[in-house]
């Protein structure tokens, strides 16, 4: 499986210390867990002893008062790649539209759901946005899943919301399901322009997957959630998915959701100064291509010639820095990299290794 | 989904306080969350700041070493619930051995997996213990799995190493996979006379679960783990279960299992003293059928004519005490309950209302 953020096999190989090395390859908030979550783990401890509720209710009335949700279409699931897998399987396409470069779980999931998948490949030339015309060409009968990332992971580019309604528009029509993610939807501050959970009930052919782990900073908790009004599916998700998918603590999220606003604030007044600040810089440097990102991780590409990513990630970790290789993503190739956006201190540090590596090399 | 022990359902709809109601309906180790466990959580807490190990290197580790198992034999789950399923939709058997009564997940996942079901209905006249002549005479070449739970769930009866390995032989012959979910034999003191463990070498069509949930009383934190020297199996599970299955809590247990010895030896002693004490007692009682069981949990048939399940679970939640209604089990009706063993203060309290229910129906 090529993700990024295995830190551990890096910190065995490379013999780095726990804690030493800089992550710079998974897009996690860096303000941490809130502190609310810690306290209510702390004080519940002994509830690890019985099974968590099957039904997740008090989750789910938290997730349906927060988002104006109906509770009866939310259903939660072991990370945002449980609910992926449940959605997946529990649709089964024979035919499926996948976006690349694009999160590689679709496909893995799709994979083993025995669907053959049908690549959509956003353009360097137009910076990987994906172009509504050209899409929406491609939907027809034989078409029964598509999967769109929003913001899309590597490229950090986001669809708006008329696109995605001409998208689904011509989906319906053709029976096919579309499927968003929008993981990383909570880190844009104009998410109404973007965001489809406040129109799920317009279609019947929508799923749509969110996750806590990259906002809310916990990815070792592993809690995602999807919304839709087809009871259809609804039923098919809710008899095969695996039973008590979350943990106890996962479980409590719902409390967290709903009383820290200032973390949400926070965060949102972090990444809009510090992207602006970060990617200006990065854009002064030569050798590098930046593709302006939508939150808070960026896709860079080398275009220096004597340099890849391999070279660049050996040199990186010999600072303990650790960088998302892009080449595993179809549509991108040795050339490309991604790095999440995290303190200034830590940026900048970033930025000097980059350059030195870039001159010495 | 019917299981034992939804609490919260029930605290929800009888108006019971938490920690008021006394769960006799799940099977949960009573000496609580081993003391390492909690003092691991408490000073690893901001570790949720990052993805678990993907490979789950150390837990494996751990378990390797604790088991004498071979590390690249072993997958993890959030779990045994997710091992199970990653099994059989690995397998994808076109038609599948279930004993009745037992554990329920394993019909449940293979529906989903769209295989079809031949139950093999243990007797009541037998005491539900397998018969091993009779058992082996349905294998052949059309079966390709079979599914057993030993200690067995509901029914507390063990399958002992001799027939296991002829049953393992017959379907070895008919290219028929075995699978023994050995969820709760952490709890039988004479293992070595009942786990397959030690010899999952010798059986390349043989896959073994194993949970932490029961023994450690951790169902809360999700952690079950499954084993075959089957390699093709494991990389089927491999390719397409979830990545990240365990939260960063659960792959810390690995320490709590090479630590607690001293847990191990309390659980075994409260069980052999308190089980003999609590089945005599019940014994005692006129209008129910004991079961005699192998390890912490009782199968019950009420032998009272005017009594049924419903009757006495509505009388026991009067006392805040809840069982396990067992009707929902194949081949078991509205006469059999379930109930844990728990400590002796709590498990005379139980007698108690028992008595009084039966007397006053």
């Amino acid at each position: 499986m090529g993700h990024g953020g295995n830190i551990y096999e890096i910190q065995r190989k490379y013999n780095i210390e726990k804690n030493k090395l800089i992550d710079f390859s998974s897009n996690i908030n860096p303000l941490g867990l809130p502190k609310t979550l810690k306290k209510i783990i702390m004080s519940r401890m002994d509830d690890l002893e019985a099974y968590p509720d099957i039904h997740y209710y008090q989750l789910k009335t938290a997730i349906s008062k927060y988002y104006s949700l109906d509770i009866d279409n939310i259903f939660v699931g072991n990370g945002a790649a449980q609910v992926i897998y449940d959605i997946i399987h529990g649709i089964k396409p024979k035919d499926a539209i996948v976006l690349a470069p694009t999160f590689s779980e679709y496909e893995r999931a799709l994979n083993s759901s025995g669907s053959n998948i049908i690549h959509y490949y956003l353009k360097e030339e137009d910076d990987f946005q994906l172009i509504p015309e050209d899409f929406i060409k491609i939907i027809d009968d034989s078409i029964d899943l598509i999967v769109l990332c929003n913001p899309n992971n590597p490229t950090s580019k986001l669809i708006n919301i008329k696109t995605m309604e001409s998208i689904l528009e011509k989906a319906k029509k053709h029976k096919t399901f579309v499927m968003i993610d929008e993981a990383f939807m909570d880190f844009v501050k104009s998410e109404e322009d973007y965001s489809m959970l406040k129109m799920y009930r317009d279609y019947n052919n929508l799923i749509i997957v969110r996750a806590f782990t990259k906002f809310y900073a916990i990815p070792g908790l592993r809690l995602g959630f999807g919304i839709t009004c087809n009871k259809d599916i609804l039923n098919r998700i809710n008899n095969t998915s695996l039973p008590w998918s979350l943990n106890t603590f996962a479980g409590y999220f719902g409390e967290v959701l709903l009383t820290e606003d200032e973390y949400v604030d926070k965060t949102h007044k972090w990444l809009e100064e510090e992207k602006a600040r970060f990617v200006a810089k990065l854009k002064e440097i030569r050798g590098i291509k930046v593709y302006e990102p939508a939150v808070n991780f960026i896709l860079i590409k080398i275009i220096k010639d004597n340099i890849d990513v391999d070279i660049l990630k050996e040199e990186f970790l010999k600072e303990s820095i650790l960088i998302r290789d892009c080449s595993n993503f179809k549509g991108l190739d040795k050339k490309f990299f991604r790095i999440a956006i995290k303190a200034p201190s830590l940026n900048d540090g970033f930025i000097k290794v980059l350059k030195k590596i870039i001159q010495n090399n």
